[in-house]
């Protein structure tokens, strides 16, 4: 009864239909239901149908572009630059082709492979660059087949500048962008999205501005979907442009490129790169002040903020798509500026989804990996379906090995050095651990001065939701309940919730009371007496990295423990505590005592042989308190245990 | 990923595991995770495992054999008896092979249809008895092959009786149980659960009681899963009986059949069949009360209870088997009595599950169906697949055409005449409609004092849940919203709430208010103005019998209305309002006014006239309120629509 054909939904009729237009009974019979998307929809849209939709709604979108890195700690850096502008809402970030780069590498500095963890890791909506000039037909198939394959599913059709300056035409050779926007269209059809460049002022290689308006026609029948332009300096010059676009019959959206001026030298150079004139008004301001960064910046942001708001008022503008040159303030301060940055994103699910086409449906993953995305991602990244609805149904947990803590999308953003400060340049027992637990969960400095603003299972400070928790935690963790993840219960706060909120609005999200920690087998004796007495109430599971496994789950089943109800949805329930995945975590997690932590030390030191005995003798825990509706019980369990180790018959 | 093949779960490890005894985490890893059942373990385990599972727990079971009704009408009671006795938990049915009654054929009398109406329709787990001597090879394997396509999964084996007096062994042929038994499992290896018969006296045609023993043995060696007595008179029969299958290596479950003695004749009846004797203490009880059928049952409930409690107490007894001569009475006291009639069944899902081996994973419905169950099992017994999880991507709504309301499993159990006296001998208007759907709220007699019991769209009385709406139905009804299917708003009730709940204990259960009715066009216009103010908070979908057709669902999504969250399992949502299937609900929902209602009537009558005018030109609403924690709203949008109406500027 399956069908497995996506048909396009037919738009509800939200107003009653006349005697004759029966508005698709009939028609819904015939044919099998669509298998239409619980959450957004814009997850399940492609580019130019986000783009028409938010045309349609009048909800304004900004885009912003990257060029790769040189080296790879630029690209540790870029990657969190991502997911930190990603954060502020862009409908999609562009990565450029570095013809020199070897763009189409597996180089973790390639264009092909940042614009990939872009979508995969960073869950962004991404458009690759690719230009096609000196490149023959094998190379540049070869190119767009990885990018599929990758799940990139937006290409920005460019020339690129000829090799040489005695360039000349390749006859059946690949000699301008819309050769290669053809042989995309022939070669995969409709599979991707095409962006192609439009210049405002004309190319400058082309004859005229008139024909060059002519080429970008011929690109735009050849089968591209839209258009982003080259940057310019006065609103009037896009808007002009974009007439002259309609008026010779170009209809796709047009998309004026934005570059805050940052910098003297970044401007002069791409400057002399495009060609560009800078208006004389603007080298007026900025000559007198060209030695002050700042200056120059601020007023580069003013510039930036008075063109968009031009172009927006024009009415003729849905989108902006910003140079960024890989640096964050200045277009952020312009975004911001113009009430275009999502202060509070609404967040489609409680953790940071994937962009790649076959992860469209999935919505429910184990809580475990929750501060670690990236590695679930990696981990299930050979996985051909993705649980949708339930996770029992949906996946089996054969995840991949994570040998690579070294990938430059998982490695820690803070280097060696930074990491000893903060966990102990020497440790004396297991309390000092304990020490480094409570400083990351109080944010207080620890002995040396300096905080704890990552661990090795949370590459961030704690999250807002689990400052909710903060003094409890703080408590636990003094005494050797070293906590990795937790969460409170939440009986039906509204969808908005700025802190626990997910899901579209209207809604009610929910959660069970969790709590997973590394502990010693002395507690973990003490506690499983302890958990007879809430047998019907907390399901535990315990294990330790000899694979000794105790748990309560019913049937090895997994117990949703946060889900979310919504206006005309079907039930949502995004994290699950699954027994199954547990062991598959539970090596991830005892892994990283050693890969992150223990290998800071030299072998046989004092130190290291603290952590390894952790590894070796602690156990890690899970405990879900089910009666949501109730006081959270775990602490009271927590408390239980440690009044059990105290009691004089149990000495 | 998705591994099709279900594993065994290894039932999870409840207490701390010694050092080498690592209990399944590197086990887990290789294979693929069992898709395990998320609710109750029961509906996905055989008969014979529910059998080693109850033993296992001391939860002791009874079951409840039947034959096959004479009639076509004694089908459609047959079929509502064992409605209500299912409800009180029996672990399986049987149903007797009537070889004269054309057993394995399609009329509705036949045993085969029983059987597979019991699983399909009552949800019962049910054994079809199948006898084999007189018939060929082909003709039993063809009988086998129809039972399992219907959904059949237990046979109880038996010889049968001879055709004539000069009953001589075939060659090859069928002469006894056994060959059946072997029969069975040569061409259908493992897939039925075998039942074969013990004679705690002996068979009656064996050499001795010890031959009889070892063709007991035979039987249960070549491969039946467990043994139903004859019926005897004594607890110490079954008791040595059973004593002495063990002791000569019989180790399958032994289940006694209990014959609760209903009257003179047919006990006479029996004992003449089974060549039983009578033992003297008990006729001399019963000849001399042998024509007051009252005094005869009475006794025969005593003889019964104190032969049961003396099987129970004895330890060995784990499950009573009950000849119930298709009555209901004397069983049920009898299981009243001992405390094993379950007076308020936990409902594993709140609609009537189908014992289909093929349904046993569902668990999502729409709610539209929810009073005819039967006819929604009959609609979809096609499908190949069935919603687990989620309505949205598990099932095509390629619902089969209901034309036949005749079909006795779907048949009303109200003769015409009955329906006439609660409907109207004679309609004059639609507000004598009105009154018919308002004496079915209130359950006060209508004008001529009859109980309205069951309408067109409701077999039954009022649900208990629906008692909870009843002032404000009763209200809407007499104003011509003429309701058919209502829930209120649940924010989370107990799941062993005796109305509302269901599904395992320990957790919580949920509902969105949900309204469906009928309506003129009038208040239609009315009602669609007053839902542009809920228009975020009310779902709606309308349509008529023309299919005009308005709804706000987004994305014609579905829209989950019932749902709980339970210790240690995924959510589940076991009904959705889906705009889809609304649709297909709506032909049924109108139909059934010409079907059950108008065709009471003479064509051409007024009467007759009244119900076409409705079935042409009525709205079929339905309205869900999706805030679930505030006070249902949808009593308020009624009241503003007859507001709206009513106000001077509407007229």
């Amino acid at each position: 009864m399956v069908n497995e054909t996506q048909h396009t939904c037919s738009a509800s009729s939200s107003s009653k239909s006349d005697g004759g237009s029966s508005s698709g009974s009939e028609s819904s019979k015939d044919s099998s239901r669509c298998s239409t998307p619980v959450l957004d929809a814009e997850r399940h849209e492609r580019l130019r149908e986000k783009m028409r939709r938010r045309q349609d709604s009048g909800d304004k979108w900004f885009s912003l572009e990257f060029f790769p890195p040189r080296t790879a700690s630029g690209a540790v850096n870029l990657i969190s630059r991502f997911d930190r502008m990603g954060a502020g809402g862009p409908l999609f970030i562009d990565v450029t082709w570095h013809p020199a780069g070897d763009p189409g590498s597996d180089k973790e500095t390639s264009s092909m492979i940042i614009a990939s963890t872009a979508v995969n890791y960073c869950g962004l909506e991404t458009i690759l660059h690719m230009t096609c000039c000196n490149q023959t037909k094998d190379e540049i198939t070869g190119h767009l087949q990885r990018a599929k394959r990758l799940g990139l599913k937006n290409i920005m059709a460019l020339r690129g500048d000829p090799a040489g300056e005695e360039w000349e035409e390749e006859v059946e050779g690949f000699n301008y962008a819309v050769d290669l926007v053809k042989h995309i269209r022939n070669e995969f059809d409709d599979y991707f999205d095409i962006c192609v460049a439009g210049y405002p002022k004309g190319h400058p290689e082309a004859e005229s501005y008139e024909a060059d308006l002519r080429h970008l026609k011929e690109k735009v029948f050849a089968g591209a979907d839209f258009i982003i332009t080259q940057l310019f300096f006065r609103s009037e010059t896009f808007l002009k442009f974009m007439k002259d676009c309609q008026a010779i019959g170009i209809t796709c959206p047009i998309v004026p490129g934005i570059f805050p001026i940052q910098g003297y030298h970044s401007l002069r150079q791409l400057v002399r790169l495009s060609k560009l004139e800078v208006p004389q008004e603007i080298k007026d301001v900025i000559e007198p002040i060209k030695d002050n960064d700042a200056a120059i910046r601020n007023y580069g942001v003013e510039l930036a903020v008075s063109m968009c708001r031009e172009l927006l008022d024009s009415g003729m503008v849905h989108g902006l798509h910003f140079y960024t040159l890989n640096r964050e303030v200045a277009t952020t301060e312009v975004l911001k500026r113009i009430g275009m940055w999502k202060e509070d994103p609404r967040r489609p699910l409680p953790w940071a989804v994937s962009a790649h086409p076959k992860r469209r449906v999935e919505d429910v993953r184990p809580i475990f990996w929750a501060s670690r995305p990236k590695s679930y991602i990696y981990r299930t990244q050979e996985w051909d379906d993705f649980p949708n609805g339930r996770w029992g149904n949906s996946s089996s947990p054969a995840f991949g090995e994570l040998k690579d803590y070294y990938l430059f999308y998982l490695k820690s953003k803070s280097p060696r050095e930074e990491l000893l400060k903060m966990w102990g340049e020497e440790l004396t027992s297991e309390e000092s651990v304990f020490e480094v637990f409570t400083c990351y969960i109080t944010g207080e400095p620890n002995k040396n001065g300096h905080r704890v603003t990552c661990m090795p299972w949370n590459d961030d400070p704690l999250a807002t939701e689990t400052n909710l928790l903060k003094e409890q935690l703080e408590k636990v963790n003094r005494r050797g309940i070293l906590t990795i993840n937790s969460q409170p219960n939440i009986n039906g706060k509204p969808s908005t919730d700025p802190i626990v909120g997910w899901g579209p609005s209207g809604g009610y999200v929910f959660q069970k009371a969790y709590l997973e920690f590394f502990t010693s087998s002395e507690i973990v004796t003490a506690l499983l007496k302890v958990l007879k007495k809430y047998e019907l109430r907390v399901n535990y599971h315990i294990v330790n990295v000899k694979d000794q496994n105790i748990t309560n789950a019913p049937d090895l089943q997994p117990n949703a423990v946060t889900w979310g109800i919504f206006p005309g949805r079907e039930i949502i329930q995004p994290t699950v505590v699954d027994p199954v995945s547990f062991l598959f975590w539970k090596d991830e997690a005892f892994a990283l005592w050693i890969e992150q932590w223990a290998k800071l030390y030299e072998e046989e030191s004092p130190s290291r042989m603290i952590i390894q005995y952790i590894h070796d003798n602690y156990y890690l825990v899970n405990l879900v308190d089910n009666d949501f509706p109730l006081e959270n019980c775990l602490w009271q369990v927590v408390d239980d245990t440690f009044e059990l180790l105290n009691s004089p018959t149990e000495q």
